[in-house]
Parts: C-alpha cells; sequence; structure tokens
C-alpha cells in the first residue's frame, strides 16, 4: 500500500503516539479538579500551550486548544465579525469548511463579502485585494489560507498581512497545510487569527488550535465552563493536546531535512509522469509536500483513483471533504483550468520513500496510457 | 493514591486504551477519503454509532459525534430554540454547562426562561413542571439531567419524558452521570436530545455523543463540511469515538456487576463516616457511583479537601469544572442547606477497592476531628 494522501491526513508518528499513551495511562485526570490527579492534567495542558508559544513567537494566553480546524475556523471568523468586521474578503480557492463559514455568517450578520477571484495559477490579485479593504469604510476581515490543500500554492502571507494592517483590518489565516514547512510566526506575519489541525501534521484527530491575536476579539461558538479561558468551554482534550504538541515539536525540529526530502520526492513524480501527454505541473514551487496536476483525460478523475486504490496506491482529486462528490473541485474551477482535463493530488508525508513514489508514478501512467 | 472523584474524569479502561492505540496505528485515515485507507476510518466510525444505536434502541443516524458533553449540550438546547421552542424550563440544580447554555440562549433568542427551585433533597416538582408547561402556549423545551454530578440524585425521567410528550414540548436531559448505571433508552424515556462525555465513563476525553430524534430539529454550532450529516462538521476523531464505544460497550457488558460494586462501596463508605457529628447523607438512594454528604465543620471545604490531596486521597467538594472557586455550589445553594455544612462528594469508579474506599473515609473522618 502506498499512501500518498497526506493533505487529507497524516499517519501519526510513534513518538506522538507513545505520548499519547503516556496521557492515557498517567494523566487521565480533568485539568479543572485542584487535586494531584486534576494538577497533573493540567500540567499537560499548560506545557502543550507554552510549546506552541514559543514556537510561534506568542504568548500563552493567545493559543487556545479546539477539536480541529473546522471549529478554529468558524470561532475565529465569527470573532472576528462580532469585533466589529462589518466586510470579509476571502477568495474562490480557500478550503469549503472557510467558504461555507464565510457564506454563513455574512449572511446571518448581514455583512458584504467579497469573494476574490484567482488566475489559472490560483494567485489573487494583490492590488484587488488592497483596492477592496482601501474602499471599505469599516473594518475589513480578509480570510486568506496559508498553503492551498489542493494545489499546495502559497499565498503570499506577510505581504497580505501588511496591506490588512496598513488599513487596521483582520487577518484570519488557515494555516493548515502550513503547519509542516512554512513560518508559523503570526506577529511577524501580521495574521491576528489562525488555526491548525493536529492529524494534518502527524497528530491525533479530534485536535486543533486557533491563535488570537492579544487585541483581538475572543467570542466563544457555545457556553458552559471556563475552559480555555471560557473561549472553548468543556474539558480539555488533554490526550489530543498532548499528541498535537509533541507532533509539532518532532516536525519542527527536522523541519530542514523533511522538507527536503519531500521535495527530493515531488522532483521524482514530476519527472516520472512527465511521459502524460500533455501534462501540467499546478503551482510546483508551492508546499514541497503537495503535486497537483493536470492532464487531458478520457478517464475520469474518480475511475483512475478507484483503479489505483485497487493497486494499493491512495491519492485523491482534491480536498478529502469532497471525495465522492464525482464534481470539479471549486479550487480548479476558480483556476479556469480546460475542461478536457482531469486534475490529480498527490501529497507526500511521513514513511513516503523515493521507491514509492516511483512506483506509484509508473502505475499511475500505466493506467492513463 | 486513592482517587474517588470519578465524577469528574475517570481513568480509562486498559481495553479502551488498546482499541485507541489500534486506530491510532492502523485506522488513521481520513473518513472522507474515498480510498481504502479512508473506508477503514470510517468504518470505525459507523461501527461505533451503531453500537450506541443499538443500545439505546434508536437508529444510527439519531447519534452524532461531538467534542464532548458541553458541546452536545450547547448544540441541542440551540437546535431545540431553532425547531420553535419559545420556552425553556430547566432545574436550579442542573450542570453548568446547562445553565449558562439556558441563560446564554434564552437571553440571545428573547425567549422566556424558568428555572424550577428544588426542596432540600434537590428534588424539583413535577406538579410545578406540569403547570408550567401546561400554561405556556407554544413549544416548550424542558432541559432536566438524568443523574445529578453533585448529588448523585436521579430525576424521575420518565416521567418528565410522559409530561413533555402530553403538551408536544422537547425534552433534552444530559445524561452524563447517568451513562454507567441507567437505562438510556431515549425513546421509551421520551427524549428528543440527550448529551454524553465518554471521558465520565472510562472512555477518551475529547469525544462525546448527542443524540437526536429523528423527527426533531438538528441545526450545526459551525458551518465547513459534511460530516455528521452537516450536524457536526470538521474530520471526526476516529479514535476518540472507538474509544468511546469501547467504554460504552465494555460498561454496558458488565453494568449490573459493577453497580453492586459501587452500591457496596457507597454503603462501606456511608457506615464508615458514620462518626462524624451531624453527618447528613444526600440523594442516599441516587446514582450508586456518588455519595455526597454534608455535615457542620469549623474547617472549610477546600482546606479539607487539600489535606486529604497531601495524604493521597482524592475527592471534591462538587463540579470540578468548580473547584478552586471557595464558593458554595448553586446545586448545595438551591437545596437550601444550613450555611455551617460542608459538602463533600466521594464518586467511586473502575480501579476502586473497598480497601481504599474505608482507609479513604478513615483519613477523613480522622481529619474532620
Amino acid at each position: 500500500m502506498i499512501y500518498l494522501d497526506h493533505a487529507s491526513t497524516t499517519p501519526l508518528l510513534p513518538e506522538v503516539i507513545s505520548v499519547v499513551n503516556d496521557v492515557l495511562t498517567e494523566s487521565w485526570g480533568n485539568p479543572s479538579s485542584s487535586h494531584a490527579n486534576g494538577r497533573k492534567a493540567k500540567a499537560v495542558v499548560e506545557t502543550a500551550r507554552k510549546t506552541f508559544a514559543t514556537d510561534f513567537g506568542v504568548t500563552p494566553g493567545e493559543i487556545f486548544f479546539t477539536s480541529g480546524a473546522t471549529e478554529s475556523i468558524f470561532l475565529g471568523l465569527q470573532s472576528a465579525i462580532l469585533d466589529g468586521c462589518d466586510f470579509i474578503i476571502t477568495a474562490a480557492t480557500e478550503h469549503k469548511a472557510v467558504l461555507d463559514s464565510v457564506d454563513f455568517l455574512a449572511q446571518k450578520h448581514q455583512i458584504k463579502k467579497l469573494v476574490l477571484a484567482v488566475n489559472n495559477k490560483g494567485q489573487i490579485s494583490m492590488t484587488e485585494l488592497e483596492n477592496a479593504i482601501k474602499a471599505h469604510p469599516g473594518k475589513t476581515l480578509v480570510a486568506l489560507m496559508y498553503v492551498n490543500n489542493e494545489t499546495g500554492l502559497i499565498h503570499p502571507v506577510k505581504s497580505i498581512g501588511q496591506i490588512v494592517g496598513k488599513y487596521d483590518g483582520l487577518f484570519f489565516c488557515d494555516a493548515v497545510q502550513a503547519a509542516l514547512f512554512q513560518d508559523i510566526t503570526p506577529r511577524d506575519l501580521g495574521i491576528h487569527y489562525l488555526s491548525l489541525s493536529a492529524h494534518k501534521f502527524n497528530g491525533p484527530k479530534g485536535v486543533g488550535l486557533l491563535f488570537v491575536a492579544r487585541e483581538t476579539g475572543k467570542h466563544s461558538l457555545w457556553k458552559g465552563g471556563s475552559q480555555e479561558r471560557k473561549m472553548r468551554p468543556g474539558t480539555e482534550n488533554v490526550y489530543g493536546i498532548a499528541g498535537m504538541a509533541k507532533a509539532w515539536r518532532s516536525n519542527f525540529d527536522s523541519r530542514m531535512e523533511k522538507r527536503n526530502l519531500m521535495a527530493d520526492l515531488k522532483s521524482i513524480a514530476i519527472k516520472a509522469l512527465n511521459s502524460i501527454p500533455g501534462l501540467e505541473i499546478n503551482a510546483e514551487d508551492g508546499a514541497p509536500h503537495i503535486l497537483h496536476f493536470s492532464f487531458p483525460s478520457a478517464k475520469k478523475a474518480e475511475q483512475l483513483l478507484m483503479a489505483l486504490d485497487i493497486e494499493g496506491v491512495m491519492l485523491s482529486a482534491g480536498s478529502a471533504c469532497q471525495s465522492g462528490s464525482h464534481q470539479v473541485s471549486h479550487v480548479i474551477e476558480a483556476m479556469n483550468k480546460p475542461g478536457n482535463q482531469i486534475h490529480l493530488r498527490m501529497s507526500f508525508g511521513f514513511g513516503n520513500t523515493k521507491d514509492q513514489v516511483l512506483s506509484a508514478c509508473q502505475t499511475l501512467v500505466r493506467l492513463v496510457s
């Protein structure tokens, strides 16, 4: 079995499983209990918080643990709107978790939204972005992702942050696909809200985080407890939080080495796929772990993926959240790619070898021809 | 170390840790992916759903997995209000997760609420409940818990369900403390929404569920994905869900045996504490795993708990969520107990022995005298 779908989810690192187990066995207390058992669990949560705060260059009070990125995204976006933003700018290629939330919140709060178009590389126009913010008299919320989950395209996050800052707006950045290889330094990047999901960087499912800049609005999605400073009530997912921090640290420590391996795998794949007639590599200089490509095909993407799956090769046509829908993704649609093409995503990660990638590409080439 | 605070949180059963590990290692796929890896993870989630559906006597489509009871509670209450309930009845002794949510939602949606008073045993008046529902021309939401988390008092859930049903209202039942020993059969009990939290029954933290009766309103707290039939978007906490189902099954299979052990531990404790002058056992015939008692004391409850903690005995003064607040809990206040008393909760569970309970009680008696 060759798993090349790390942008959908990732296997856990052995050291993460080990930490989760330690906590499951030894630190299962309720962090809100004042006795020894509770304090031990509380320490696990606060140590994890400090890990992220240190590596992000922020304060522990700016890190909130959630059940995952989808929750973090809605929590951040809604907080920004309740904090006074009356205009949202996003892009057509954002993850559905952002687009659906923006749609819902704009309608609910009766505020204007602008969905930026992208060029055929998936890039937004920075001039259009700035002009839109400039033209709005109120406070603007800009929701743009760091790394696109389908194409791997990297948005110019620092420049976006500078523009948003210039006009006193708020910048929400979904950094889910950036966790492994990009700098997550919200303060330097001008980011006010940032979402991460542990299972995208070799951590457990069911846990994520939201960074909220100190000075910025915080409004919980529900009530009922004082955990996470009332921003996210409910007993903390202590095992998940510990596992997420361990996964983060492990990857952070070997980032350059892993990044180089991913870049190698991507080059090998590009070379091996080159014989597919009409092959186009999208966002080639994007994230090193995501390879997105298009080619003309009589077969549907779903047919090819099924044939690959039967041969033990797992990749996808885009976001897992839309798999099985048999429709061209909204990202591809926004990029205005030719209608006779199909589009596949290979995403690399922990456990992948050069041989695996080569073998998977050869299988794909054979199935295509 | 003697842990007698199982109502705050419980240790995981060894077989639960084992299942969580299997899933962490073998079924880490994204349930939304269509390839083999995704389908394997999806199967884990759906098997867990069927487990609960079967044991509850409901359909799998009525079970929604969440991040825990606090989320489930708000999700259920808000759904009922958005479904047309324009009056909420709750009781003064509900968990803060319910009371805070009711306060917030009643204000937000501008609807009336009634907080039922209780007698000094913590019981509501069924006549008052029925009269209040009867007098309201619209649709009433009744939010009453199954087992009180501080006192162990059991509400007459079936009778409440019948009254609510008689007037076409909706019944939300927080069953967090009922999971281990009470019948969770929502259909028979006339319950429309029911919340559970895995970590209260020897499962992992960060996972819970909400039962929503088929015919009843479902309104998500956020948008961004089609997981849990759009009721709870975001990649599923596959490990947590599997662990919760295993914990449920293990306890369900040995329910009578465990219930008898808990009842024995409770009797032993009551007998051993009997020498404390002025001892009152509250809700003695309540849940077998919760022993709540009051006695006149010059020392504050927090002082006693700290002294116990130093001697390795962990119990609490009430809800963990309020520990450290040094105030008499709202439950005690509602029960109108004499002001010179202090109130402690001993709660039993997996791993506790008769010797442990006896030893803990002796320590407490010594510290009190």
